[in-house]
This record gives C-alpha cells, structure tokens and sequence, in this order.
C-alpha cells in the first residue's frame, strides 16, 4: 500500500506540475477517499487547496474527513464561506463533531458559524459528552420509524430520509423519542407482506447504551455482538444518537495502543508518533522514567545493605542481571496476560483465587525448568567454558533456588496487582511491567541475599 | 455485564430444577445469543443438552456459534444426526468453518457427512486456505448482481435469494465470476430510478483482497475504508468469496492481544487464558525465559570481567539495577511505539531515517532530564538521607553520564532493531522488549564501566 501510495503520489504532482487538470480530476475520482488523504497529507502545503478543489463534491468531502488535522485546519483556513458551507453540508455530524475537537478556537467559530442552525446545534451537544463516553462517539444523524407503520411504508421512509444518514441498514422504531425496537434493512427487504406492521415485525429486545458509558466499554460489545449500530440512550431512556461499527473499530484500536503504551511505561499519545514533536513525545515518556528511576533507589539500598556479603563472594554479582531480568520477565508474562484479558472482559475481578492457583502450578513449572537450565547453564558456560573463579557448588544451588523462588514471587505479584488495581479503580496497564519489573527486582535479591545467607553463610 | 450473567444464570439454573420450561424458553428467547453462549459456557455440563433444546431453531444455531468450542464439541456428541443437520443448515459457512477448525477429526467427519453437499463443499475449499490468510476467514455466501439487471430487478434477486446470506448490504456485480464492481443496498434504495441500470449505478473502482492475503492487513484495510464487506478474489480474478466486519474486528483484537504478547515474551497463546491449561501456558512462556535467561551470560561476562573494578569501588554495584532498568524502560518504550506503529501502519520502512533522528533528539531531551534528575536523587537520597558510603563527586558523574549515554543508545536500539527485523522479513513484536532489553543491559554495563574507567581511574 505504502509503495503504491508513493507513486500515486509522483503521478499526481507531475500531471499537476503540466497543469492537466481534467486527467487529475478523472484518476482521482476513481480513487477511495482514504487513499487520496493519504496522498494529500504528504503533498507540500501550497498545492493542497488546489488538488482539493478539482475534487466532485461528495468525494471532496468524504477526503476531507479521512485527511490529518493540520491538512484540514489549511484547507479550512484557505476556503472561502461558501466553499466551508458545502463541505459541512456533506459531512455526517459525528465526522463534524470529530474535526471541531480538533481544531483551534477561530477556526470551530468559523465551522459553527457556517454549519447550518441543526448541524451547529447536534455539534454542540455531541460536544457536551465527556471525552471518553459513548456520547462522545456518536451520530445524532439515525432512521427513526413508527410501530404502527407498514413495511412498504418503512422502505418508503428510508428511500425519503435515509440520504442524510450514515447508516439505513438498523433503523430504531420509538415512540416520544423512546425506543422500542428496532428493524434491521434485511428484516424489511427479506418480509414478505408489504402490509406486515413493524410492531409485529421489530426485534423488541434491544441492546443499548447509556451516553456517559466508557466508550472502551462500547466498543467491546461490538466485537461481542456483531452489532452494525448501537443505539444511545439518555438517563430518561430517550434515544439520543447511535454509534456506528467503524467508529467501535477506531475505539478498539485506539484502546490496544493506549494499554500497549502504558505497559511499555509511556503515557498515552494523542497523536500518531509521526505527527508527534519531539516534546510531547519526552512528555509522554519522562515521567514513568523519572519515577522507575527514583523507586530504583530500593534495589540500590538492598544491594548497598548486602555489601559486606557481596564483597566476600564478587562472584554473587555476576548472577545478579540474570535473576532481575529473568523475575521481570516472568512477572510481565503474567501481568500482560491478566490485564488483556481484563480489557477484553475474559477475566473477571472475581477470578483472581482462579488465576493465583493457575499461576502457582505454571510458576512451578517454569521455576523447576528454568532451576534445572541454569544449573546445566552454570555448569557447562560459566564454569567450564568461562572457566569463572569461585563457582562452587553452594554458589550454584543458591543462584537455583533463587531462580525458582523469585519466579514464583513474579507470578504471583504479576497476577495480584492488576487486578488489585482495577478493584481499587486504577488503570490495571498502568500497573503492569513497570511497576511490577521494579517490585519483582526487588523481590529476587531479598531472595537471592537470603538464600546466599543459608547456604553460603555470608 | 459480567454481574448480570451470574443473576441470570442462576435464574435459569432455579427455573431449570423446577422444571418450569416455558418460562425458561420465553426467558432464553429475549436474549442475545451471544449472552446466552456465556451463560451455557458456564453451566454444569449435563444441563446444557437440555437447556439447548428448549432454544427455538434460528436462536438455537445462533447460539451454538458463539459457544466454547468444548462446549460446541459436547453438544455435537450429543445430537442426534437429525438434530446436527438441523444445527447446520442454519449456519453460515464460515461460522462452520471456525467450528470445524476446532473439533477433533471423528467430530468432523461427522459433522461433514451431515452438512448438505453445496456447504460441504464450501467448507473445504475455505479450509484448504493457509491458518492467516483472507482466504481462512472469507465467506462464500455473498450477493451477485449481473450488470444488465435493473435497480428493480436486483431488489428482487436480493429479497429473493438474501435469506442465507451473511450480508445483503453490499453486492457484488459480477459476469462470468469476474468482479466488475459494487452496489449497496442503500444506492439501490436511494436510486429514484427502479428501471436504472446496475451498471450505471455500480461503484466500479472496487477494492479487493487476494485470497492468500495476510488476515491481518485485511483486518487493517477495514480500519482505514470503514468497509461493511470485502471481496476476495483468486489469482485468476474471480471472485470467491466476502470477508465482514465482524470478522476483521475478531482478527484486529487477536492481532493486538498476539502483539502484547510477544512483547511481553510470550509465544502467543491459542486460547483465552481462563480456558488453556497450565501446560500450554507453560509452553508459551518457557521458551523466552530460557533464551533471555542463557543470554543474560553476556551481562554476567561483563560484571565478571570488571570484576576488580567493581570489588575496588563496590559502591558502583547499588546504581547497577537503576541503570539496567532504565536503559530497557528507555529501550521498550521506542520499540514499543515503532512496533505498534509499523503493525497500524503509521511507520513504513523507509521512515528508519526520519525516527532515528527524531529518537535521537528525544534520547538527549530524556538523557539531560535523568541525568540531572539522578544528579539530586544521588545527593539528597543515598548520600544524604541513606547515609551512603563511597558516593563522591566523580562516582555521581559517572552515574550520570553513563545514565544519559544509555538513554540515548537504548532508544537507537530501540528505533532500529523493529524496522530491521520487519525488512528482515521478521516479526518486529518479538523483537521488541525482550531481546532489546538483553542488548541494552549489556550496553548500559559497557558504558559505565568505561565511564567510570575514564573517571575513578579504575
């Protein structure tokens, strides 16, 4: 795709270069509107607003919407009233709602002073949801129809209306703006009496969702239920909007790249990391640094506390980066695993004795497997490879144990702490490697100084 | 929702013990299928036949479909050959094919022989298609139209002949099974012309996947058009088959949980967690955890190599852990955001230049940020609060130059290391946290021994 976009790319700016306007209007109407934003956004500025306008209407539009925020803050800024007005007039207002949140205040002025007084009103109420609810992500633009109308009439009603509409294909039947059910376009086409009432034909048990829920929430009973649509609600159960499939995938893939991001100790970016600068990006890095620097301190202070010990047997220090990365490894393995299936809603709060007692019986696998590699490890690398001083027996068996120990501690602290989290209302990503790399760290040299202690009575 | 399928399966088990199967049947009948397969997965196994049964037909497939495949599997075992083939007919094929996917060889042959010839068919001409392919996950259940037909005729085909098929929403114009174009059920509503021909109306710059495509690009391409449907195509240009949403949604979330995974060293997993058993688990998670334990040598090489300068200065041990740790934060967080990147397609290969030079100048905004930062945290904490021996002016440079040099190398390694192995033609995800971790251990090791050799004279 990539390839493909590049040399799209050189075509269009050499036929714009010999100013053929008619065969760039002609190539670019055969293309999808999110492959000609593709091209736009990586087009020097000065020749934007002139490829844009040889677009045909519709197209320039549906373009609009796909393009970068910079790119669509330029063109605004260059159309003239006119030109805005018709743009806005061809957009959904949930694509409307999406652009103003992204622009700075003159130009949302100038968008809501051009949109027209039904437009500019449904902008400013989605605008009124909070950030990460699912009034937030919907359309306020829906088919509505009646119980007591017939089938034919139905058809009728979507053929009427349905142009305005992002989506004809689940239509909501409410009475007082009160939803009663709903009927899909299949339903209707599929019917055989055209006469049939939706009454009897509307499926009446239908799944909806509050406007203030968490809009991860909403996203996850897309992939559950397969819905095209959800519909909102309001407190009085008054339908309010619907939220369509492809702003749900958007939502899922926003959320995996938050939690990856938090479990790589990053706060989440607002923008994709190629229209980040480089500050926002320090910012949204330095923070976990500075803290997993700082909280360091305590591996420092055990290991300054077993100083005497570690200058009696130099060789102790040498095991010491294997046994941190391996009791981090072990602990991020389980917390990743606990907190994806968190978000994805297969783990439960009430699962954790469930999980502790799975994640017992595999850290006593993994431990026994990787005690008896180390000691092999030990002996045949670092021994008689290496041929490394001070490798007894003792030293061997403590480096084992230690091994064994602390991987059961990992898993343990692995699978406790997210969900902890999420009982007590933090962010359960947030708390994943990170946290629990340091904690774990800490955990395996207690263990490995005790141990040490017991056998080698340092 | 979690809570409220406990209180409904308890409802249902108490409805159950009573006998009362009516009211259980009008209960089961206002749920979806989908919560009513969550309710059944977690019922004790001998009621489940029973409990199905009740289900009316439609509901019944439905719900067999979104079942655990143990639970699919048990119910097979117990259905009469009458029964399977009722099951089937109402399935469409590549909710088959999933099923199938997942049984045991006599399961198949038995669910084979009953499935009529034409789905027979189907199902192994999907299932002759590699496991991550478009081909494995398309359906050959799809609407065609020819191009000489009217809006009025291809309105009937579809009420005609939509009854069995996934989605009626886009249809696919076809001759000789060569793809010509698309029209969707809403264009044909919206048409005012019922006598206007397909052809006219088609949308003829289709776009369309090979059937040995990679599932996940697929998955990517639904993202980025906000398609309902895509058409999959052989190497002859014929179609033969649609891939949905739904579908593409299921594989984007498999991709990321997969993508988490690898980075948190693991082999991705088969099956949700609360399902696999320990000894899969085991095996998804031993592997890395021998290979990073083994390549850990290299950092013992190193301690065990500057053995003597750190038995002169044991006070540089305590900042070993801090540095360490730092460096792999540092190191995760690049390669983490270059790999999401890359999989979202926001990064593309040539782009190694641009993100290096922007990693390089966030490495120095970082590096100067904790260099200072451990600067005070040395002085006020370990030397003055801690009381730490040994700490002097020329020991904290050396922390602190060592902490910006790794900083800045963890971050190249970081950048570089995913694109390479992407170009390599390997998985960027396992390149990420894990090994990049082991490399910048040992290079944060290398630079404050050298540090501190230029500095303590060590």
């Amino acid at each position: 795709m990539a390839e493909h976009t590049m040399m799209m790319e050189e075509a269009l700016v050499a036929l714009l270069k010999d100013k053929k306007y008619f065969s760039l209007r002609d190539i670019l109407s055969t293309m999808n509107p999110a492959d000609i934003a593709a091209v736009f956004d990586d087009l020097k500025v000065e020749r934007l607003p002139l490829l844009f306008r040889l677009l045909p209407k519709e197209l320039a539009a549906d373009t609009f919407v796909e393009m970068e925020p910079e790119a669509q803050e330029l063109l605004i800024r260059g159309f003239s009233d006119s030109e805005l007005r018709e743009v806005l007039d061809e957009l959904y207002v949930d694509d409307a709602v999406d652009i103003v949140e992204e622009m700075p205040a003159n130009v949302v002025r100038r968008i809501l002073a051009q949109a027209d007084p039904d437009m500019r009103k449904q902008i400013n109420e989605i605008l009124r949801y909070p950030e990460d609810s699912a009034g937030s992500i919907m359309t306020t633009e829906y088919v509505t129809l009646r119980p007591s109308m017939t089938v034919g009439e139905a058809i009728k009603r979507i053929r009427r209306t349905g142009i305005d509409k992002e989506t004809i294909y689940t239509c909501y039947v409410t009475e007082d703006r009160r939803l009663l059910g709903l009927a899909t376009v299949k339903d209707l086409l599929l019917c055989e009496d055209d006469n049939a009432r939706i009454s009897e034909l509307m499926e009446e048990n239908v799944i909806s969702v509050g406007t203030l829920e968490d809009k991860e929430d909403v996203a996850q009973m897309f992939s559950k239920y397969d819905f095209l649509a959800l519909p909102v609600v309001d407190t009085e159960g008054r339908m309010v909007g619907i939220i369509t499939f492809d702003d749900a995938m958007d939502v899922m893939e926003e959320e995996a790249t938050e939690d990856m991001e938090k479990m790589a100790a990053m706060l989440p970016s607002e923008k994709p990391y190629m229209r980040s600068n480089i500050f926002s990006i320090w910012k949204n890095r330095i923070p976990w640094l500075l803290l997993l620097m700082v909280s360091a301190t305590f591996t420092g202070m055990i290991l300054n506390h077993f100083e005497d010990a570690l200058a009696a047997q130099i060789v102790l220090t040498s095991f010491i980066p294997m046994l941190m990365d391996t009791a981090g490894n072990s602990g991020s393995q389980t917390s990743v695993t606990v907190i994806r299936g968190l978000s994805l809603g297969e783990i439960e709060l009430g699962d954790l004795p469930k999980i502790l007692w799975k994640e017992c019986r595999v850290a006593i696998l993994c431990g026994l497997t990787l005690a008896v590699a180390v000691y092999f490890k030990i002996l045949l690398i670092d021994k008689l490879l290496l041929g490394g001083e001070g490798i007894t027996l003792p030293v061997m068996l403590t480096v084992c144990i230690t091994m064994a120990a602390t991987i059961l501690c990992a898993k343990l602290v692995g699978g406790t702490l997210p969900i902890v989290a999420e009982r007590l209302g933090f962010d359960p990503a947030v708390m994943a490697s990170p946290f629990i790399t340091t904690i774990v760290d800490a955990l395996a040299l207690l263990v490995y100084f005790g141990v040490a202690s017991l056998l080698l009575h340092i």
